[in-house]
């Protein structure tokens, strides 16, 4: 029917000045839906990150700001030590910028974590020391000095980038001895498996191998819209940390303990400790049991409370039923999964677990996550 | 930095065919975030939908798959009985379209209510006659019959679109003696205060004094997607029903019992009862307490776990602090909320309960909910 | 600063019933952004479409206005002969839905095409016969009548998808003795290359060697949204038709004349004649000619006015100068393309003509168009 | 139909390790679609811009990174002369934001343009000058120093933001002899009639009545994107400028000829002499005349090229036929334009020429500009 009175009346009466298409923009924080785990709250974090007091463009506070509105619960300011080409125009006092980025932060709830990245040409490369309680004594000149000092302060220090294209050895990621030198006199905790855009298969391989933290970091210069949507869900790389509660320590006392896992655009890289109870705690059937009578389909629903879109290929047919090949769970729906007995199943109660390979969750480089969707189904015949 | 191997890196190899810049669409449901009330779970219904079988443009089974994508809980098909424009192309059997629509709906979980529309001239109008056991026999010459044949199979009967333009009187909406006499027969339950995009507020009005259920119905004829865009948020009219279970019967007896709100573009209508306690389960305080030390300012932090954005302005001012003069609390996001003490304000522990008008929410026409925000404030002198 | 008079205050005095967050959904057509070519104007359309007279779930009107909505020039309503699922409902004449979808098409300005689909077992498998002047006379019993008569209207026939999975023989795509007999016959014009979001490379390929027209068809079954985020530009697949001028009979010749390509997803697939033209016709450099002093870097800007995102790979290094390896040009956006004179350069003015793979725009399966970026470049020396 | 081989596959098989849903987000500049006027290209300008080497919170070159990438043609750097709340950090140097945002901006072709604004309590509050040699030499204690300086170095002046609330008189806004004193000295050029999200009608009496420039800025001091939804389409505030070419001369000729018009939020306001070539540049017909035969109803199709939404509504009724009574003509799209002869119209050829208010254009406070839509009517008989 066509109707006589639009909601909208008020405002065509008005329509000398109609109201504005787009309203202001509120300051406002979007929750990261990714959920906590067994013992542990899920923190959102990000442990690399420049401001105008290295070689980034924006003034602290913005970071702040930004983190804020993105659903953060930890970030860490890390502008360059040896770096600072804006130094003709500002001060070079290597603790200002976390000074003011913590001003802001303090006030919206984050944890703010100062830090600073040692800069230096491969081997050993960047690397960010974190918790520091005095950036400006890391401005020595040897980088082994500057590791001792940030490891004397407590830093947790972590290898950034990798593989970064500018510091490869003949287009080849490499391990050098200065990194068993860092290893062996523990002074190297962590290691970015991704930096902004980029993920680096052989330093995950490393962090399962030589047992350091992965870390998943911007490493942002620009204000961060400019790299990412942020407004159409494009998130920036996120270290997640499960700590033993929202606190400045219990991060410290996760990063040291290796209780983290990578979250970017659409995967999460990670122990299978951490990823199966991200999983299991995202998504579930909306019953827990299902009569199959004949051969008929049956469709049960399937939902997914994260942010991720879960992406499935089932493992190996059942020998009972058939259930989806491949099925995607997207973020904050529900999809259907259908089911249907197979023309020989035997009649009765029989527990099945289809198996599924989780191909945006990697335990390992190439190496899917594995789960199981328990199904309590009651087989009999008829139609 | 700029980064050496970028996660698209597959992707791009395999140039000759990249991957599709948009995904197949997969059948997912959204959920509509309205919380449940005290000992109700808050249903969204659509009681008025057609279909090819009176002057609607889709088949039956798409209301369901729309309904079901949506998150709806419930649906009426309701055709209408007297208007079958396609009628020399398809069968005139009233049942038809329920049947074909509830096999979809079924298999998808919701609840599927038949119904049909009594199609008259002013007065009475139209009717939705819902929960009928047999549509056919609605299709008699008198309305008064009609309404009593609806009425004996048990059915819920409401007034559509009272304010439709082609049957205002003098571009006025009526309340009859004919509709007096359907409310004296006990055939008259409810009434359609939100019709399609139409608010009609003399309905609202009566709803109110004549103790009619409130109803909010789409009324569609196209595609949803062809009138909404359910893509960017823009849903259709939602009855909501606060019933007892997820079932039929109680879908019934609570639209007889008066449980029910309209849910309208960004708005809420309906009883006090109803409508305080969704917003009180939808927003919270990060914290419960603040302290205020001299008159420096306090960030909270406010929630919204909705969809709807709450606009919120304050009835009045408060005597000890400062707080917001307007707020808007955007769905599934979170805003801060600056509190700070007047220069006057006496130290100690205080309860304060600044109130504010819900403007889009509304228990009346032109009457916003009034609601209450409590905080735990304690006064201390100093900087 | 912030300010004083914000210009929404005029809702905000009205602020009992502010304005919806959503305006209503008008009945908008959005152009579909392809250029045309040198002699021919290019044609938007798709000629594979369900209604409820056979399979499909919208009355025909529906299809009109989806497509008018969607900027298509030309629909072919193509109900399918052999299969009424709704039969015992509905009519069986097999001319009435183009009957009631080019109503609507006429009001609208669509080119309205009048087709029925040959449904059999494969071989030969699904044909459509467009251009007919009565498609009840193709229900017959033998298929090789149904073409012959169909042939004998003057209509336009074609193979759908080939490569549809329920008709494969060993899953693998056939070309049957049945289809030479077509082709020797002359009652075969063209080929789905693309059918939804399938595209078959074996039919790209029959189509280039036994000289078919290629054919790009959503073959919809459902309400268009349902299938295809249109709201975010999620486009169904669409035959580009390249016209003398805008008219049925200009899309008959051409469909005749083989002039058409693909556009599907972010590709478009056809020969070289019709994608060179398209491309060039929709990039431009902002200015034509640079100065390369020296070593620097000069930053040109490239726009593109088309709906396509091009993906552009180089195809092999220059000798004087550096440009970009790979390059996105985003529809309706312009972007840099940064080149910059090598170091051993010789001085002096110097056409040059980087090539680049366009990867989303094949001339044959696995085979990109290679297109020319022409640039007058004056080299001089100095910093 | 089901289809075998989506185009997706080769992603699919990739499962392991598939494809980002976002792409990295490329540097792209989307154009502003507003038409040129007869005699001038329409520039698209931004003159109040805050960086951190005053009170805003981004290095310069982010300013000319974000105006290019918003298809904005000219910016002006205004940092503040007396408030430099970053000082103890950051050089004073008045000068230094615009050298370090116009390296930037030259590489990206934008006209850059050198201000400054002169920082003073009310009166005679805050003044940009723009087209500064030297910012330096603003710095000074009076204020009337000050403007004398700009304008000795040929500056154009405006006064910034009138309505701002801290700086109302009663809650005022008032025009000062101190204002008088700057326009008798010719002194005084422009005035902000929008600044940010704030629109001054007295500001924009005055523009008119003292024959002042009109300016429409966004005064930015965050990121732009924390303040618009830019990838919304939720664009700042722009000033149009009608100049004789796209250069810094033409830019400031155009500047004191008065030859400009605010672009906010979906509003055009400015002199009839430029709002009606704009819409009149923008909206065009699908045919320029139309057969009514009878009653009958005919559509014609009117499109819309520009970024606006032109709201529309009729003045007057027409003595021979009916036409809409209001009227939507969203951005970049078409809609339909029924019109139909009324039952007495008298046969022949007939000019209609609908008059409409353009409700979001203003050529004064509560003035939309009437436009004419000419159409070729033909009238006859019958049905």
């Amino acid at each position: 029917m066509n109707t006589a009175r639009p909601l909208l009346a008020c405002c065509l009466a008005l329509a000398l000045l109609p109201a504005a298409a787009h309203e202001p923009v509120t300051r406002a924080r979007t929750t990261v839906n990714i959920p906590d785990i067994p013992g542990y709250v899920t923190l959102k974090c990000d442990f690399h990150i420049h401001t105008v007091f290295s070689d980034g463009q924006v003034w602290p506070s913005v970071r702040s700001e930004e983190a804020w509105r993105e659903g953060l619960d930890a970030i860490a300011i890390t502008d360059h030590i040896e770096y600072q080409p804006h130094k003709a125009d500002l001060t070079t006092n290597h603790n200002r910028s976390f000074e003011i980025a913590s001003a802001t932060g303090d006030d919206l709830g984050l944890i703010m974590v100062k830090g600073s990245e040692i800069t230096r040409k491969m081997p050993p490369g960047h690397m960010n020391a974190i918790f520091l309680t005095n950036s400006a004594s890391l401005a020595v000149t040897e980088w082994r000095d500057a590791v001792r000092i940030a490891h004397q302060q407590g830093a947790f220090i972590f290898w950034n980038h990798p593989g970064w294209d500018a510091q490869l050895k003949n287009n080849n990621v490499v391990w050098y001895d200065e990194h068993t030198w860092l290893l062996d006199q523990g002074f190297l905790q962590g290691i970015e498996v991704v930096n902004g855009r980029a993920y680096y298969p052989e330093a995950h391989k490393w962090a399962i191998e030589k047992k350091l933290t992965m870390m998943s970091n911007s490493d942002i210069h620009q204000p961060l819209n400019l790299d990412y949507h942020v407004h159409d869900g494009d998130h920036r790389p996120i270290t997640l940390v499960f700590a033993k509660e929202r606190s400045l320590d219990a991060v410290k006392e996760a990063l040291f303990a290796r209780r983290t896992a990578v979250y970017s655009a659409n995967r999460l890289i990670g122990d299978e400790q951490f990823l199966k109870p991200i999983f299991e705690n995202s998504v579930k059937f909306n019953r827990p049991s299902l009569n199959l009578k004949g051969t008929k389909k049956v469709l049960l629903q399937i939902s997914n409370a994260s942010d991720l879109d879960y992406e499935l290929e089932r493992v190996a047919d059942l020998a009972e039923a058939k259930v989806p090949k491949s099925l995607t769970l997207p973020a904050r729906q529900t999809v259907l999964f259908e089911v249907s007995a197979k023309a020989d199943a035997p009649a009765g109660a029989k527990q099945l677990e289809p198996a599924y390979r989780v191909t945006n969750l990697l335990t390992g480089p190439d190496q899917p996550l594995i789960v199981k969707l328990p199904l309590e189904a009651n087989f009999t015949s008829g139609k």
